[in-house]
């Protein structure tokens, strides 16, 4: 493998927001090359495909301000600090934002949205067993949670409906999964 | 559907760099009540999973600073300007970056890395019957150009080793879409 290491000389914070937090660093390029990167810190996210017992998955409809369109996506949030537990935070937001606690959560693997220019690390889950207990909405949360069967996300996905990523990468391991599964 | 739209009262650039540019928006919420938002705009982009005639994806590691890790990825890149027609581009950067030129190129849908604060649109695109002519890299781009067996970069992905979510979603789309083409 060639040399690739980017090596930092300085970092200097643009921007610290109540969700964007924005640096600029000084490095230097695997050639010895001064050059800058621009990039968003974040402190880290989870996203969980929520599978009911007759095969339905719980979706979200939301407004997403940076394209002025409502998106459908798997329920998902940050972090609430950097030593939160993935799992922890999970079972949270899961429970929060459409009341299901599962009696599995299996970890399906990590999904970087944006790696040239977003440190935003995703762990995604795989929620099954689902028993139900009332959702708790943050006040400035606008969801509506509604259902659809697993197979046809699947094909809202393969016709290019489904544009968040996280939930097509998500959906299309689980169909992964549950095809093995069915083999076995 | 719930109303779910959210007004822009005023709109400030906070920073206008190299790569990042970044806004907060002074909102109204669906209830009326005032908020801000903070993103990240983005002129769009496009991501090509090529395919040879021998079964192997064109993959690249690129050392990404946000992580400081060397990641594998697909070839991509951003659009030119917001007029770049996406199919061009995807010829483009596919052309500049692993020297391939493809007979066949299939739109794949739309990517969202980061709906919530980052306005980035990925094209994703499926090319085959490739050709290959010279690599023509920027001169601050430092990347490994590799080949790996597409079934085995679909088993890496679903052991987790592919972080990259753009990657995730293409090649898990492109499987589905080669099982469909077999079944016929």
């Amino acid at each position: 493998m060639i040399q690739m290491d980017e090596k930092t000389v300085s970092s200097e914070m643009i921007y610290d927001g109540r969700v964007l937090h924005v640096f600029k660093d000084n490095i230097l390029l695997p050639n010895g090359e001064p050059s800058i990167r621009e990039y968003v810190k974040h402190v880290g996210a989870v996203c969980i495909l929520p599978l009911t017992d007759e095969g339905e998955v719980i979706l979200e409809r939301q407004y997403r301000y940076p394209f002025h369109e409502v998106l459908i996506e798997i329920p998902a949030g940050k972090l609430d600090g950097p030593d939160e537990d993935p799992r922890a935070a999970a079972l949270r937001e899961l429970r929060e934002e459409t009341g299901a606690v599962p009696r599995e959560l299996h970890y399906l693997g990590d999904f970087l949205g944006s790696p040239a220019i977003m440190g935003e690390r995703i762990r995604m889950f795989f929620a099954r067993g689902l028993v139900f207990e009332n959702q708790k909405l943050d006040e400035d949360e606008f969801l509506e949670v509604f259902r659809m069967p697993f197979d046809d996300l699947i094909a809202e996905i393969l016709a290019g409906n489904i544009p968040d990523g996280k939930t097509q990468a998500a959906a299309l391991r689980v169909a992964a999964l549950l095809a093995k599964e069915k083999q076995q």
